[in-house]
Parts: structure tokens; C-alpha cells; sequence
């Protein structure tokens, strides 16, 4: 799968991946008053004018991009009708043949992690037969756990062919609390870094922070299992921290990065250089409500609420011209 | 909610937790023929079985225990036929007057926090109705990603009544490759802390490992959030540690812990007597397949697969026992 990512990539010249996080508030008013209409103001109701909405946008956009990423959580708050329009968005993404990423940041002991990795990612047999959950093409991991919690990913995905992309340094402005602090293993690794000071050109003394020791496990876990040049272990960095992905882009060399928080958090495309390869390939970079919601931004406000598909279309256009011209490619 | 628990939990004087995480291989096979008779092996006779199985064992304990902790990742593993189960499984346990911890180990950043906050713990607006999506009393977080992607849920919880424990220190064995780094802000907080060497007769110099900077944390996060005695935020600590715990229960001295690993895990109840309080009150233990399979254990294998219910019930009062003895109550 990573390896159709990267063909996706280079076909469409457009390593960006649209963040499909439907919230009501972005959906026009029009849909959501026909699908209350025949749903109620229910659950059900929602979860299908979420469905509509997302319907029009794969449709105006599909054919300019490799791949969508769905958040899971937007569709869990609706319950069970919520996560019927997931699994329905899902499959109709990859009816037009777009790679999908689940970005369901799940992470948890060894066994719990296996059922999620064979949940999203694989098939779970039942007596003699086996049926895919949810059949994502990639999912977003989280570390917290450790290697334990990885794995059971890795081995779903070497058995699939579908790959991950694990937490490392998150766009949000407290993604520092935790994956900023400098770690040791003990005290004779703080003298070592002391001894290293300048070598590297970093700090002095203190050289490995959190994330930093992530994206090396990350580099770690990848290299066991490798596509034809990237690992299907990649990793999530944010675009509103490009110093640490200029670091973790050396740390992770042939990691895939998906970089979250471009637009509507902050991110622009002159901040991403540094997280791709000399190869222009190496990262793939997502927007959500800057692309979804297009048609509530000042800039894209005159294709009026019932173009709003057509908002998404011209605001991909506008996202892949600024990443190309960033990057030049 | 967090007097609820603890109110519950001096009734019934069993500060403990049952984890509702079935799989196949532990559901009797006379359940899952039955099931798969009128579904199919299919995702639907699959979440039959484990409905079936779920109930049983419920009916067989629910009155011994304050609360359970179903695992949402072996639901999910089914696909959406297997969270239908995950809900019908908390309501049921809300009609038997049971306290529902969803272990979702759910976290993101903030717009997504809150989804999943309100999906799991709090109501979603539908036009001029709300609905609760999953409606578990307390939810299960993981901070990886620091204070925005944790203070939705305590929003959630403040106007709802409800809870979460954070993942601080976890029951598996690769818990410690990221949890128990050193970690420091900068160089100098590494000589304020060498100064206080054996101030608090712990490690020289360095004392500040990353469970006990999330435990502290914790205990901010839940000062702000307190209930009559205990706070609404408790934490994630697992049984395997013994030693972390006592540390903890220093650092987080308000807040419940939540103790996953004993049993099946290796914990022992004489393990587990640093994690409560002098009062015996501070923390619940979780046993999950040591009850839910117990009939699959040598000890409780006289009562056959047809009286799995009944071994279940008994595995619980050697729970108790056990645990009781070792915290004197």
C-alpha cells in the first residue's frame, strides 16, 4: 500500500491527502433540512447528511488527489448511525479508487492493539470464514504504549500489505507537554549527550526529546518492513512545528510523514520543505476544514452554500499549487 | 459520578473492576453454534455470540461488583455489528445498576477530543435535539498529546457528571520504553534536580520520569475537578508495576486508580496494596479474561463450559477474597 501511495502521489503530483472531519456546522443548511426531514432530528439524521455531504465532496474532489483521510471520532460522536457513515465513506473512496487513511489513533497493550489492527486494518475470522471491520488502507497509531502496542500493527499490516502512521509529534499547541522533554535513560546517557554537545550542533548537553526517540523507533520498527523505497511505518508530525520535522525528517529518512495542521491551524505551505526528501516525495500533507468546509471561508464565499463541492474543488487546487510551488515539483 | 463509584464501591466493599473484553476463543462453543445458526458465521453471528456470552456473565455478577470496563477494541474488531454489541452490552449493565468505564484509551487534538468526549461520555446536538452516542459513565484517555487533548474530556465530564482515568503507567511490558524516561524541560532543571538528591531519598539526580510528570498532571487536571473526596480524574496504573504505583499514589493522592494486569497479567493482590489509599479506598483492580474465561482455567474447569456464568461469579469471590486479604478490609 505504500507503494501505491507513493505511485498515487507521483500520478497526481499532489502529496496531499483531504482530512474528511465532517462536523453539522460545516454541512449546508440544504442537506441537513432533507435529511432531518426524512430521518428526524435523530442520530440517524445526522449520520446521513454527514454521508450526502461527504458523498458531493469525493465526488468534486476524487480525481485531483491520492488519498482522504476520515477521523474517526467525528463520525463516533454520532454512536452507532455515526460510524455506519465512516464505514459507508470508507467504501465509497475506495469505489473511486482513493487510498484511504483511518485516523483513528488507536494504542493500546498487545492483545488489545491486535484486535484493533485486525479491526481496521485486517480481517477477523468468525468460525471458518473472515470479514474486514472496517477495511481502512492505513490507520494513525498511537506510541504511548510502546513497542507492545505498535507491533500488533506492523504484523497486521506485513500480513495486508497496508501500513501506519504513528503519533510523534502532533500539530496542537501542547503536543510539547510530553513529546518535548528531553529523555534519558539514566544519568550516564546525560554525561554521553553532555560529551556529544556541538558535535551535532544541537543543544548543549541535552540532544533527545521525546519525539525525537519516537520517530527513531519509528525509523526502527519501518525498516522491518520496507516497500520499494519507503517503509510502511510512517509517522505524523505537524506542520505547525517545522523545525522538529526538519529533525525527524533526518531521523526518519525513509518514513513517510503525514503532516496535519496546514491551513485552518496554521501551517502554510513554505513551513513544509523540510519535511519532504530531496526526492520531492517523503510527505504527504492533510487539510481538513480548509478543504470541506471551503465554501465558509471569505475566499471560496462566492460559490454560495449550494456549491460548496465546488468550493472543495477549487480549494484543493488552491492547496496543491501552493504545496507544488513550495516544493517544487 | 467519581462518589457514585466510590459510594458503590464501599457497598459492596469490592474495589474491583470487571473487563468485559471477550474474543471468540473464550465464548462457549454451544453459544456461538447457536448463534451462528440463526446469523451466519458472520459479523452479526459474532456479535450475537458475544452478546449472549456478555449477558450471562452480567446476570451471573452483576450484583458482587461496583462496575465494568468493557474494551471497546475486541467490538470494534467486528466492525459495526460489534459496537451494536459494545452499546446494547452498556446499557444492559446500566439496567443492572452497573458503573460503565468504555476502556476507549481515546485522545487527539482539541476539536477531536471533544468529538470523541462527547460520542463517548457527553450528548450530541442534532438540530434542536441531543443524543448520547455511547453513554459510558467513565472513559479511558491517552495523553500523549498533553493538556488539549485531555481537558475536552474534563469539560465533558464537568457538565455531565462523569469521569476518565488517564493512561499514566501501563500494565505491559514495553510500558517503560517511553513512559520511564527521565525527562527534563532543560539543563538546568537536571542540576535543580541533582541538588534535591536524596532530599526525597529516590534517585540521585535525576527523579522524574515520564509517568510521574503525567501522574503530576493528573493531579492538576483533577484539582479542578473534584468530587466529595476523590477527584474526576483518576489514572491508568498497571498491577505488573507495584513499585511506580507507590510512587503514583503519592503523586496523584486524589485521584482513583484504575489497575489493569492482575490476574491473567501476572499482578498479585499483595501487589497491590501501595496503590490504595490509608483509607482503602484510591484505587480499583481490573480482571478481565481471570473472570470472563475463568471456565477455561484449570481451577474453574469443573464447572464446564455450560456453567461458564457460574464460574465467572466464583472467580469473583476469589477476587475479592484475594484482594480484601491483602488491603485489609
Amino acid at each position: 500500500m505504500i507503494n501505491k501511495l507513493v505511485r498515487k502521489i507521483q500520478q497526481t503530483s499532489a502529496p496531499i491527502v483531504v482530512g474528511l472531519d465532517p462536523m453539522l456546522k460545516y454541512v449546508p443548511e440544504q442537506i441537513k433540512k432533507q435529511a432531518y426531514e426524512e430521518y428526524g432530528e435523530t442520530l440517524e439524521g445526522a449520520a446521513e447528511a454527514i454521508w450526502r455531504y461527504n458523498k458531493a465532496i469525493v465526488d468534486a474532489i476524487y480525481d485531483l488527489i491520492p488519498t482522504v483521510k476520515p477521523q474517526i471520532a467525528m463520525y463516533e460522536q454520532f454512536g452507532i448511525p455515526g460510524l455506519i457513515t465512516y464505514k459507508k465513506t470508507i467504501d465509497y473512496c475506495h469505489s473511486k479508487d482513493l487510498i484511504v487513511i483511518g485516523d483513528v489513533k488507536r494504542g493500546d497493550i498487545g492483545s488489545t492493539s491486535e484486535a484493533y489492527a485486525v479491526g481496521h486494518l485486517g480481517k477477523v475470522s468468525v468460525g471458518s470464514k473472515s470479514y474486514a471491520g472496517f477495511d481502512e488502507d492505513f490507520a494513525t497509531v498511537n506510541p504511548y504504549l510502546g513497542s507492545d502496542g505498535v507491533k500488533p500493527f506492523i504484523e497486521v499490516c506485513r500480513s495486508e500489505g497496508k501500513g501506519i502512521f504513528v503519533l510523534v509529534k502532533t500539530s496542537n499547541p501542547s503536543s510539547g507537554e510530553f513529546q518535548d522533554r528531553f529523555v534519558l535513560a539514566n544519568e550516564s546517557e546525560y554525561e554521553y549527550s553532555k560529551s556529544l554537545a556541538g558535535a551535532d550542533g544541537r543543544n548543549a548537553g541535552l540532544h533527545n526529546r521525546l519525539y525525537e526517540l519516537v520517530g527513531r523507533m519509528v525509523d526502527e520498527w519501518g525498516s522491518d518492513l520496507m516497500g520499494d523505497n519507503y517503509s510502511y511505518v510512517g509517522a505524523v508530525v505537524g506542520a505547525t512545528y517545522p523545525e522538529e520535522g526538519k529533525i525527524l525528517r533526518e531521523v526518519m529518512p525513509k518514513s513517510y510523514i503525514l503532516v496535519p495542521g496546514y491551513g485552518a491551524q496554521g501551517g502554510k505551505g513554505a513551513d513544509l520543505v523540510h519535511f519532504f526528501n530531496k526526492d520531492g516525495l517523503g510527505a504527504i500533507v492533510n487539510s481538513s476544514r480548509g478543504i470541506i468546509a471551503a465554501y465558509q471561508n471569505d475566499k471560496y464565499a462566492s460559490y454560495g452554500p449550494e456549491n460548496f463541492a465546488d468550493a472543495s474543488r477549487a480549494a484543493v487546487n488552491d492547496m496543491i499549487a501552493d504545496i507544488r510551488g513550495a516544493i517544487g515539483i
